[in-house]
């Protein structure tokens, strides 16, 4: 029996997704809320070691149905050890990244198809979604320029522009579907993203 | 466009699969034809640090569905980057276990529905499928009886004899569906198991 919330932050990179988290757990934990935070791919032991599996730059080439499926297989142990039993016990859980990551990156940017991604969703999550996520928007060029400040991109982050856009593109059309998806602002200065998403809380919190 | 040919073995853990590999690359250089080895889940670096991620002993409960994606993950990489590639290239490769495992362990033994299965193999393999399959078939209490004389057992290896008892079942009955599946008697003494291989061999090879 699910007590909490699934709260999940998404965007690309450099859309300033970390700053959004901690205001995100400040807020509900000011609200006497308990806050367990996620981040993905990763969270529990196993689930780690597949990130490094995922994130490492293999000499290799990987496989797109690799990746997808390593992405999955993390967040299904991340799910039934972490997520669900945080949530049974009441505690809120905030999630850097869940399932719309893959169904933006490998669904829109790597160019899955729909049937494939439906289906392995299905596998591994069994109908199981966020209660709210804030989709921080921004253009690709200006959150990777962000992120490169931050130092070195990962083998995912080094993917071209291009991917990035259609990335995006999946994310917008994902929101406009769904309405427990938000779409965030993440041009604006980080006062303002701030402000929106203490709006967007406030009414979720009623 | 493939030119070579992909025989895999099959069985339980102790159903004598290393002796049989030997006796098959063998019998294949004799007979003139370049071979590759391959083992599941590993065989590239990627998919044996997915190996790794299966293997482990956890301290956290591994999910079904995880323990699944990460097979699948380890067996597309091998798949693309070394199978394919070898079989183009005139090879015939010779593979330590591939989807039949998945099927009979997974499928049969944890009690993973048909449908998802069938559409992790999918999603993973395309159709792809091996041309000649032996699986040796033990009775399981034999089996495990020979692994444990070779040491420890791992995490899968460890599961109780009803999973075995299951899994055996599994890949009797998917045998007895697709003629590209030959049964070899494995409670045989080796030499016998030898004799049925190669006359087997010999038939396939014409």
């Amino acid at each position: 029996m699910k007590h909490g919330k699934f709260i999940v932050v998404e965007g690309l990179e450099g859309a300033g997704k970390s700053s959004v988290i901690g205001l995100v757990k400040n807020t509900l934990i000011d609200a006497g809320i308990s806050v367990e935070l996620t981040r993905e791919p990763g969270g529990t032991p196993m689930a780690e070691a597949i990130r490094e599996c995922v994130k490492h730059d293999w000499e290799e080439s990987v496989a797109e149905e690799t990746e997808l499926l390593l992405m999955y297989a993390a967040r299904v142990q991340l799910l039934k050890n972490r997520i669900l039993p945080a949530l049974e016990r009441g505690c809120w859980v905030v999630g850097d990244r869940h399932d719309l990551s893959s169904q933006a990156y490998q669904g829109g940017g790597r160019g899955v198809d729909a049937s494939t991604m439906q289906a392995i969703s299905e596998i591994a999550l069994g109908g199981f979604k966020p209660d709210l996520t804030l989709y921080l928007d921004v253009e690709p060029a200006t959150g990777l320029a962000r992120a490169r400040g931050r130092g070195e991109l990962d083998r995912i982050e080094q993917a071209g522009l291009a991917f990035f856009e259609r990335t995006r593109a999946r994310y917008l059309s994902l929101a406009e579907n769904d309405e427990s998806i938000v779409v965030v602002n993440a041009m604006n200065d980080m006062p303002e993203v701030h402000r929106d998403v203490q709006r967007i809380l406030q009414e979720y919190l009623g």
